[in-house]
């Protein structure tokens, strides 16, 4: 049989609904095979016909893909639990029996290689680091792929950094075949962790994953409200696999799911009504479910979705719109702060973590990070500066780092969808944007130069464009995209009317942009007059966004007022319309 | 012999330079004439051969014009003096005299009935009112018309209100001659009222007089400087009398004035060379003077000047250039304070002042003063008002008063050059306000409107433009008119972009707009940020000047960012244009 191809998977995926198959723990429980403290993985050395079995018994019940009995068999887990010495064997086990399980199928079933959660926390919430989270993964993703699994799944995360560190370890290893990612929210659309379902989506539809799904944690019923989330805002295909209903613990000790087959299924249909494209169970589900559920959805197309834009950066935690201004706070910039830039050199970070608590107690969205002159620095200064402000700040971050391996292991370390601040025009530079906007996600300023400066609007309009236009063709959306039109210091007899003309050009095209206002009043007196003045008249060019002084309370006072004027407008324009419409 | 037309002044004075006559007093004490405590004038009726002997003495010195011996025969001063029952008969006489006198001259000599202070202060710096003070210019005036005299020269004057006031007397007596006004200013250009030559000149170029002068007090080398101000600043012909030097009090209780006639002379020279139009001398100049200064200077074509707009608003101290933007203080409104409506009916000005003291530390250049309804109200609150804001106010007044005959009685009471808020752009009521700007001077807002509101701002802009150029017609320049592009509440879905297009229309035209800054936010929340926003676009469509809550610190920062903004962008494009000559 020919191999799953990432094409081959979009391909099938866009004929018909699929499945997936149901729990491995709770129902190898049922039958049995659990011993105290012993990982469920164990049973693939031990007693390998038993998980057979299982599997044989969910290919039965008509699965598309099946999983390898491998959830927590990454090294860390089986280390913790006292059986790393198995790990290798484990996992070549696992990808063989469910290979061999696939056998009994009468059409094609894929084998996908299940990864879970480290089982400890990353810093800052616990103790690891994501670089040695990263192997861990790695590690087993290799070993998975070696043996011939036709994709990964990634599921049941909570923490949304170890799900991207795994998402980027499985695509690492494996370029060619489908990744799929599962995160496992709360009944409130959020995971334990804080993140909620949106900034998880936000992050995952820029990421080269073949698939971004929801799973366990919630009944099939509880889990509705998510799934309409999920459809209406994920890019990639959706997948749900929700519980059997919420286990009640009897008295002999035994974890009982309720929900019955007939009605698991009743609520896969609904998924599969509001655009799910495979559906499977989690927690608490067996053969029985998977196969009632595979005779009632049958060959089903799957519904046409219509996708919201998320135009958000967002951190951990939080989440804003871009629309219809970015206020990014300036204040961490430690090129003209000799002392700020001193302390950052020995790794204190006091007074950074302070200047973006106040940003952001100022109005501040998202908090820009320029370290200085970055020479003398280290990528451990960058990776743990985002640890540190993971900790204690909750807004987004701006990237505004020179050197690409710093702006690297910044992004690597950060748990949400950032703000790379920023890329020259150029070829050489926009590639290297490029390719961390790919591995990373997030949203790019393009600053409207070359290696100089242009001098008129349209020279500047006409390089942003271009930038914007060559983005685009290597599939980075105009949405993740600001043009920083260029601001000038009035002080030294610039032509403001230049920058807000650019301004004028790029959004009648449908162009964000963004400009770092204080460079207008660099060197004159009584900043914040000038700032302030200069942002009206730019937000009525149609600007974007800013980075700014958020301590400037003329300049706060302008940017919430100059919103609420342009959304009056835009409301009596759209009132104007509606009404000749009629 | 024709008599004087104003037409026939004005014909004189622009073929040659022409000549006054010098002092009185001095000149008959030096001959013995004086005795203690009489007035000089009362020679007219007691010893008129010794009147008719020096202005005899003054004719054949060649003088084109000679005053009556009447510059303290008012009623009110001769009253102090205890003659006040030989009012009319001194300056009947004082006529018969001057006319007499002429008739030695081998050319046509005028006379000029001589007018100057009341010699006790007008309200708040004196106990005297106005239309007291008024009406006895006008007696005066009234009795050296009825004998026949050629013009009205009003001299000495250290109150610009009392100047004004004795101006509006000779002009309401009589219309068809000429009226000439001079002030005496101390070494500093300021009169001892604390009124500039700027303010003075500001003031009467405005109001229907045939020429502007400065005369006594200072000694002919020192009133240089003084000279030169006026005739760069006058847009009338130009007249001055400088005292014969400083006096020296001599052993026996002389008073001696030591200026050679030839030392006096060459001071005339430099005022002829500088632009003056008639010359002449004061205290201590007698016959001698003006034969040397009159066989000197001989028959010479005026100087042509050119004149620099003085486009201010003034009060009786303070000045402010209408560019680069006009700021009028709004808080002064009663329309929707019942409380400070009621306080006004009471003639309690309390708060009044106080919010007019308050808005001058803010930083308004003009105080607007709006009453509320006006029904209840009579003429005395308003010129009572006006007294009230002038002890105690040193910055302009704007005059936003509904009823014309109240407008009128403020106006009247006024120390300076107003701005008058506002007319609406009908025919009906611009003539009104055009009688007011003629008779008290001042600049005028008009709004972009008829009965209603234009929708468009094409019609706006067409509105005021047609206004304008009917004020021109009428001869108010358009250097003295604002026009109000109007401001409607962005609460209420107005399209402000029509206000903006009409400030952008009207400027381009060199039309001056001005707004109602606060009606923007008018039934919204933080008023602050909707108002210095809006501020912000509309200076940068070239607005001229706003009325607005000097309080809003936003929009007083706002104010100072887009005043230095547009100012460094003029000095931008004036060095573009520099370099582009060269
Ligand atoms: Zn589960
Ligand atoms: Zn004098
Ligand atoms: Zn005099």
């Amino acid at each position: 049989m020919e191999p799953l191809t990432r094409q081959k998977f979009s391909e099938l995926l866009s004929q018909r609904v699929m499945f997936l198959d149901g729990a491995y723990g709770t129902e190898l429980f049922k039958r049995g095979y659990i011993k105290n403290r012993e990982p469920i993985e164990l049973l693939n050395i031990t007693n390998a016909k038993a998980v057979l079995s299982l599997q044989s018994d969910y290919v039965c019940a008509g699965v598309d893909f099946l999983l390898t009995n491998t959830f927590s068999a990454n090294r860390h887990k089986l280390m913790k639990l006292g059986y790393d010495e198995y790990f290798k064997e484990i996992n070549q086990s696992a990808v063989k029996i469910a290979k061999e399980a696939t056998k009994v199928a009468n059409k094609q079933v894929f084998v996908l290689g299940d990864i879970s959660s480290v089982g400890e926390m990353i810093e800052p919430l616990g103790e690891l680091k994501s670089k040695y989270v990263y192997n861990i993964f790695k590690e087993q993703v290799e070993v998975l792929v070696d043996v011939g699994v036709d994709g990964i799944i990634i599921e049941t995360m909570s923490d949304i950094k170890e799900a991207k560190l795994a998402y980027l370890a499985a695509r690492d290893v494996a370029p060619e075949i489908p990744v799929l990612v599962s995160m496992t929210f709360e009944e409130n659309g959020v995971t334990v962790t804080g993140t909620s379902l949106e900034v998880y989506v936000a992050l995952f539809n820029d990421l080269d994953v073949d698939a971004i799904g929801i799973n366990c944690t919630l009944t099939p019923e509880k889990m509705v409200p998510l799934v309409k989330k999920l459809v209406a805002l994920s890019k990639k295909p959706v997948f749900v696999e929700p519980n059997a209903g919420k286990p009640t613990l009897s008295a002999d000790g035994k974890l009982t799911y309720k929900t019955t087959p007939e009605e698991f299924t009743i609520y896969i249909e609904d998924y599969v009504e509001l655009g799910a494209n495979i559906v499977g169970g989690c927690c608490g589900t067996g053969p029985e479910h998977i196969k009632y559920m595979v005779q009632h959805i049958g060959l089903k197309r799957p519904k046409a979705r219509k996708v919201e834009e998320l135009n958000v950066v967002t951190s951990r935690v939080h989440m804003f719109n871009v629309a219809p201004f970015l206020v990014v706070g300036e204040r961490i910039n430690a090129s003209a702060r000799k002392k700020l830039h001193n302390e950052i050199r020995e790794f204190n970070f006091e007074n950074v973590l302070k200047l973006a608590k106040s940003q952001e107690q100022e109005g501040a969205q998202v908090i820009d990070v320029n370290f200085g002159i970055e020479s003398v620095l280290s990528e451990e200064h960058f990776s743990k500066a985002i640890v540190e402000l993971d900790k204690i700040v909750s807004i987004p971050i701006s990237f505004d780092i020179q050197y690409n391996e710093f702006l690297e292991s910044a992004l690597m370390e950060y748990p949400g969808r950032p703000l790379i601040n920023s890329s020259k025009a150029t070829k050489e530079e926009l590639d290297k944007k490029i390719r961390l906007l790919k591995r990373y996600g997030g949203l790019l300023i393009v600053l409207a130069m070359g290696k100089e400066i242009p001098k008129t609007a349209e020279e500047r309009y006409t390089l942003g464009k271009m930038a914007v236009e060559y983005l685009e063709s290597q599939g980075i959306d105009r949405s993740r995209i600001f043009v920083d039109p260029l601001v000038l210091p009035i002080g030294a007899n610039q032509d403001y009317n230049v920058t807000l003309e650019t301004i004028k050009k790029l959004s009648s095209d449908g162009i964000k942009t963004m400009i770092g206002l204080s460079n207008f009043s660099f060197g004159m007196p009584n900043r914040d007059e000038l700032n302030a003045s200069f942002l009206a008249l730019a937000m009525h060019s149609g600007l974007s966004g800013a980075i700014l002084n958020t301590s400037e309370d003329a300049t706060m006072k302008i940017l919430r007022g100059m919103i609420r004027i342009l959304g009056k407008e835009s409301a009596r324009i759209s009132e104007e319309v509606k009404s000749s419409e009629l």
